[in-house]
């Protein structure tokens, strides 16, 4: 859809202008996607602040995808790219050339400036990823896809799942599950914590078996057309105990409660407050350690981010994740998580639908 | 093993006096693992030019994990890390610091010199790297386990491939079985190109399906305690045609020829010619674009790389690649590639093992 992109690029050369620049030199690799089609390991977008003269540059390796995807760009094969486009921007007369400080090394920058003679480089800002922040439909299908796929798996997976199998070999079959229903690949390293593990939000699974009485937080999610999806359910193994109910129901309490302030026009930190403030009031604020949820899209991560006092709000069309979890040192922890798309008018929607209700496998 | 990490911290520390540096800021993760022992997406080391006061940041999340790998290390638990250490630099007296310019982006240099009071900042190039050309035995022995875990995984793999399979399912059932095994997770994204897509070096797995007569290129590799392996065969589906037994001849006696002059003190531009001298002689020169091989450790790419011109001797202990391939636009391709280790004084060892005569499932 070579229009969707040109009309990206319209809306990212009017922040060209507001910065001062003549041009800007794209190289974070989600924002060249975004804005001409191309998914590489190597290309970059020279893009100046008016006219339709872009020059899209990769090698030899991406340039049938180049020719296929961004048809209506300027084609630069080469191997170097960002020196090239830099010789290009001096060659064209380019007198202040935004790029991405975020992204860009300082060795990077080092050889851009000696080969952009007459250049002068400016620090762009994550200009491309606010642009990014706000999903098209198009953007919204392959995530609500990506989170399709991600249930799906889950489903085939769940009644597979039992005690003596490895945190690992559980990790391994949601993963192949994913791909075998047609994912690109998993969205991020794969979470499988159970018992004691489920106490360490980022752990990576091991060969610890579970065991009867376990909790257990599988935290993964599909890739889809370069989309992510992000989900994460905690499920009890053969029995649960009181203390393991009242953990669950807390945090399926505080993802509620969060879920409903989702709205058109709410403030970031205020989404993260009111979950927290259910969390909190049972005792537990030094539990919950981590910001209630992010963005998804072409990253992971990405803008706007659910946590403490971050500002900005949320509007029409932004993708969240919410994502609660109370951690027990020692004893384990509990996190749900979906993917729900902000709603002008209407309750955010849902896009990950497994059934949030404690399951005992 | 904090005794190894010890003394690789003193080589590197040698390496700082000599960059006329009072202390360097190691923020590359592979570098910061393989000083410290710490596996962490969010760690930075502060290793001052002379004695031990080195200092290892990192988040809550692998605050355990550095207390218990990196006890010898003064730890700074911290969500900031680099700005922290900054104003540690300035508060030490710190007057030169060298940084890794290679890694570190425009916009965290900047946060960093901001912090850092009274500290002037210096490339540091690609010095621990060069450290970590040479292995020791430990890491030998982690490269070999992961290569091994690849073999393995292919011998599963292998009898289970069909005509009909999807390229996708061939790649999802090699990770699988890497998984299984026990691999940490694969060392990269899993080539499987078949047919005309195997005249793409990089090709990413489609659906397409195997074909009789089809030539089928899986490269992949385990990631094993952080050290990746990386193989390449090229098999054919039912039956194999004239053009395409002489295509896989051709190939694996450049491989041959190249590893036959991997030795202790070859130039690595000298390997790379002699296999390529095999295919140009063949007629084939345009068809193999890319190098002859790279070494392989705590990343999947890194030095030596073994290309056309590129200098520096290979010596004692150094792991690489030998990957020759050949290409055919619109009819395919093959490559063939192991991982051997220099040894001096003896022909290179190979850590892969899987045959290397054409295989026809």
């Amino acid at each position: 859809m070579p229009e969707i992109h040109a009309a990206r690029r319209a809306r990212a050369q009017e922040l060209i202008r507001e910065s001062g620049a003549d041009a800007a030199l794209i190289t974070a690799r989600p924002n060249v996607r975004y804005l001409t089609g191309l998914a590489s390991s190597n290309a970059a977008l020279l893009l100046p602040a008016e006219g339709g003269d872009a020059i899209l540059a990769t090698d030899s390796r991406y340039a049938g995808a180049a020719r296929r995807d961004a048809a209506d760009l300027g084609l630069l094969e080469e191997r170097f790219i960002e020196e090239k486009l830099a010789t290009e921007a001096s060659r064209r007369g380019i007198r202040r050339l935004a790029f991405e400080a975020h992204e860009m090394t300082v060795e990077r920058h080092g050889e851009l400036v000696a080969r952009a003679e007459g250049v002068a480089t400016l620090p762009f800002g994550r200009k491309i990823e606010s642009l990014r922040l706000v999903k098209d439909a198009e953007e919204l299908e392959k995530i609500a896809v990506a989170c399709r796929l991600s249930d799906a798996a889950l489903a085939e997976v769940l009644p597979q799942i039992h005690q003596g199998m490895s945190e690992r070999t559980v990790a391994t079959l949601l993963d192949h599950a994913m791909t075998l229903l047609g994912a690109e690949r998993p969205a991020f390293d794969t979470i499988v914590a159970s018992g004691p593990n489920g106490a360490i939000p980022h752990h990576a699974p091991t060969g610890r078996e579970l065991e009867r009485g376990d909790l257990v937080t599988m935290d993964f999610g599909a890739l889809h057309d370069g989309y992510h999806a992000d989900m994460t359910r905690t499920v009890a193994i053969g029995s649960v105990d009181d203390w393991q109910r009242d953990l669950y129901d807390l945090v399926a309490l505080a993802q509620e409660v969060g879920i409903a302030v989702l709205e058109d026009g709410v403030e970031a930190g205020a989404v993260d407050a009111a979950a927290r403030d259910v969390i909190e009031a049972a005792g537990h604020a030094a539990h919950f350690q981590h910001g209630l949820g992010h963005g998804v899209g072409l990253e992971i991560h990405e803008a706007p981010m659910l946590g403490y006092g971050r500002t900005g709000k949320l509007t029409d069309r932004v993708p969240v994740t919410v994502e609660p979890g109370v951690y027990l040192p020692g004893m384990g922890g509990v996190r749900i998580e979906d993917v729900l798309v902000v709603t002008a008018g209407d309750r955010a929607r849902f896009l990950t639908s497994t059934t949030r209700e404690l399951l005992v496998l």
